[in-house]
């Protein structure tokens, strides 16, 4: 416990942001009582900072703010608060909802996930959704009635809010709820440059998954239901879901205050931008690699447009890089591999993991 | 959020212990990283120091030792670790599993409960249990499978060790499993004045549900598998519905460093013992509050045997008290009432709470 | 399959009855196709009987009317129909859905069975019903959505209009569904010696399941839902829950035309008298066994009202009688054994049985 | 209900054999009560039949076979008897089981589904299914667990032995269990002119779904259990599954009987090859149509295999033909259509219909 260790594998590697972890000391050094399962003072602020950053002033309607423990917990939530067992789920093929979910959304909810082909970008293919909706209305048939989407997607690139409204406005035509899994939310708002309003209620996003834990907190995510049909369906069911699917915190204060502190003073903002950038200079460093016999040694396979880069590296690399700077192969056949920058990723990262290649690429010269 | 609440509710509205506050900071100053969802060294150490204080060191067997986020998750994983979704679970009409928990276990798992009255101390009447259990091999059945027991009960009373030799024997006769639900498990420890060994391994519990966030955690729970059979039942399959029940936190290290900290130098020990004497100091003050008109004014109406006291008040005590001193109705119709002592209840708490109680004595002489 | 069994053990150890495999027969001989799945002529015919008997003449609503194949499917469809997983449904702790339909209603549902004792004649205590709905609205527990019994009960006994009455207000005053177990509903249609609409939209049942296969159908059963709310709930979810529930027979007709022979010159009444009759007639025998040692030699448990007779009977008849003429042990432990009548039990059965007992009562004298 | 229909749709919009009927028929008439729930002599006589003509003589242990009530129930009951509910279960992206079962197989059994691509005739993409398996150990992802195939496809089309032993040796090889949707069977064995032996024991399928209602039984399927492991898992938990799966019949002679009439003197082999060599004499007949300003009329499109055919026909064919004789349009876009055979189709049925086209072609001159 005693050695540093220093990853590009996941922002679920890193810790916790400095300043959450002071909000953290602070809540528990007041030595006082709160009431518990979110009856409390700060969940009510975090609810009204989520409010506040995700909705227009306008808004009479408070959006439902249900604070959560993990991400697969926040997706799972979200599927049970719009649908009934014999429904089905739309998303992407490579979506975390279905690749690195186990089978939670179909065992607690009964639903089906469909999947839907990606492009080489990571994104749905929009066009291919139409074509599983020919069902509806057949009782044959496991019923459509959400579309989610990751954003960013698991390949790290973001849709445009044109991409975002195409996809909402798919599902209004068929009366279909749209779901952002945003687990690392924060880092596409900083990349298309936007607001928590713009990405969500502005694209028309009914259901988001807000992502804490890679955003730098200890633990922690939130369910935010914009949709106020979504509330109050059969006299307000969220409560009891909420319960029901093992997601209520007791303590949920702590959650809460580690939301407060990623929206207080734009820590978000600073934090993904970091994250996002980290990525641009560690990605400028790698196609920097000189050529070998006249061919690049890697090959950046993917738009660069949040924290994460995919690239291909010589099959000799991986075991000595992976080791000292642990990060995921992605696909084995052509050593496609992902480096995560996150929150606390720092330029000494970089400089010491570029040195590493260098050796590699020098003892092999 | 500034002003400070002092309760008797339950032990979840209290904080965090500072000694587990400190751990989780200090994890958090190391600046590393850490490998996710539990393959780092202190989820190693975590699991190693709860197979030391929980088995002989005879047994070369290591338990399987599952970190999760709360009691529900825990319940509800060890079920799902020793069921088919054509199982029954027995367990006392107001135990936990059965009243606080949603149909989480029945959504999640598929399975039933089955209820069994409980004798005035709120411990099932294990005599009940054998009627229940006619119908093993009757496929038209529920079948019966484990039995779930909360030590300590719902009311803060503790099973015996004897009790609880007495419930495994009735399992293994049945080839069922016994499950403690353990949320307040260093309570019921302290109690009996035992060891950890002594109220598990010792008297034949195969699956354990430990609390970590009612003993001053800020999160965290564990399952505890001792028996070898739900480990390698088909090839292992608890790691799959680890991951399956939602309760597999990528953070994983920042539960495992707080079950450390409660596990080193006693500190559960320490912990659980405040809590029990602070109920006992409680129980004495109350029990000194002089009659009227020759009759007692509060009756207790439980055994005092951890942290909790349950008691009849005058119903017009339950207002004024209950507004600055936070605490539970157990059931109205005699206004019977709840006041846990907490690892954080000061004997301020209790002088202040007195002091209230001889005010609204005074002024309704 | 030469040998010619007869048993008091279930009617549905029983045949079909000849009205309906004359029609089974004749829908076959026609050589005619029918659209699958309900869309036929002869499922729009039966749909209409059904609504004609239970609805009356002023009520424009079609109740909605969903053929299954056998009592569970109904009963779970019921439950389906009328709950989100979160929800729990009330139920005497004797009745069929919690005792003889393995952990379905659970597993497929989601949600919990909660069950009340009953009094000596099998009737659920409706005084004990009101104690558990004290949790509704609190989201820790599984939230009362249903009360379910079945008519007759299990011990054969039946409910009382003004008893019906009674739940139902029960029901309506908390917003619960009202469901009827009707396995056997036209023995206690005629025992009470009213109609098809008095025992159902005549007393608030909210939805019904209605069964075929122990009123001599080959199988088949139907939920029949009078509530137009539940069959409205989301723009009308039953034809979906239809398909899901596994229950929907492609070849629906065949099932139809058996509730049309059923419903057709009042077959079930007919027959369902003769059931009651045949049980009244076997109770007189029964009760004409001499003395001995001036003490009676069996005892009729439970009050007589529909096909079954419970009764307790010397252990050593147990074996010799049950060989000949099967019928089920109920409870062991004082010999307490079911006679079920059917709609094919024969006076010479009858005979055939009490002949046996008379032997054994000589050779053991 | 006096009208004769016919139909090209489905051999569900077909009635009962009259084999089966005779043995209906002949079962009711004898007056005799049976054992419910499968005890019975019929269904021992029913499973002896299946396992003299679905294993080897010299195979000791008997296959177990479970009466059930339809398709949907059967393959749900196979996925239940073969996996947990983190597992899941590879087929075809236009499998039944996938497309026309609304999400019964993940809500009862809590799997998941995961498609596969077809090629063109509708076969399971062998090659693609490797690429799933990555995830095999990796807690993360649903588990692949059973690979279900349906033998004929969808598109009436056959594997060759060679085909499902190549898809057995894959499933070995990952320890995953084969399971065939045999709701065809018949067809598909007539149509390889194999023994029911060669298709399923023959090539290694582990589990079956075994179609009864198609092949012109009034209802009831089976699933049949090959490999002794299945069997065998936990004790013996299928008899458990088939009740809790609401797929137990009551009276379940009469499906078992069925199957018995179906069995004898090879009346599935003739039934099979009728409906085989109906859909032959009447591709025969459709390739038949004359060209039309050179071009043709009408296209076959799949391979005819067994009972059905695919063809696209002029858009303004459609309704005139489907009115009279039903049958099912495919795909929109290009005017596909499937015409069934069935057990029960005539020579006069093919002269009715292709009279009607002969009007249409003239009618269009």
């Amino acid at each position: 416990m005693t050695n540093i260790l220093r990853t590009f594998a996941s922002d679920n590697y890193a810790g916790v942001l400095p300043e959450i972890m002071s909000a953290l000391v602070k809540e528990t050094q007041s030595k006082s009582h709160a009431r518990a399962y979110g009856h409390d003072d700060v969940t009510k602020a975090a609810r009204l900072a989520i409010k506040q950053q995700f909705t227009s002033a306008s808004d009479a309607s408070t959006p439902g703010v249900f604070f959560v423990f993990n991400g697969t917990g926040a997706n799972v939530l979200s599927i049970l608060a719009c649908t009934h067992s014999y429904h089905a789920v739309i998303c992407a093929d490579i979506s975390h909802i279905i690749t690195d979910e186990s089978s939670s959304p179909e065992t607690v909810t009964g639903v089906r996930l469909i999947s839907i082909p990606t492009n080489e970008n990571g994104k749905i293919m929009i066009e291919r959704i139409e074509e599983k909706l020919d069902c509806l209305g057949d009782m044959h048939a496991a019923q459509p009635r959400m579309i989610s989407i990751a954003q960013p997607t698991e390949y790290g690139t973001v849709y445009t809010l044109d991409e975002l409204k195409q996809i909402s406005a798919l599902a209004k035509k068929y009366n279909l709820y749209f779901h952002m899994d945003g687990a690392r939310l924060f880092n596409a708002v900083s990349s298309l440059n936007c607001t928590l309003r713009d990405i969500t209620t502005g694209v028309g996003v009914d259901i988001l998954s807000l992502g804490g834990t890679k955003a730098g907190m200890m633990y922690g995510e939130a369910v935010v239901v914009f949709n106020q049909s979504i509330l109050e369906a059969d006299g307000g069911i969220l409560k009891f879901r909420h319960k029901q699917v093992m997601q209520l915190a007791s303590k949920q204060r702590f959650i809460a205050v580690q939301f407060l502190a990623l929206l207080e003073n734009n820590l978000w903002k600073k934090s993904s931008e970091h994250s996002n950038a980290m990525a641009q200079a560690l990605k400028k460093r790698l196609e920097s690699i000189p050529l070998k016999d006249n061919k690049p040694q890697i090959r950046i396979t993917k738009p660069v447009e949040t924290g994460a880069i995919f690239l291909e590296i010589p099959q000799q690399w991986y075991e000595p890089l992976s080791t000292i700077f642990p990060f995921y192969m992605w696909r084995k056949k052509n050593c496609e591999v992902r480096l995560m920058c996150s929150f606390d990723t720092t330029e000494d990262d970089i400089e010491q993991f570029m040195k590493k290649i260098d050796e590699l690429i020098e003892s092999n010269a």
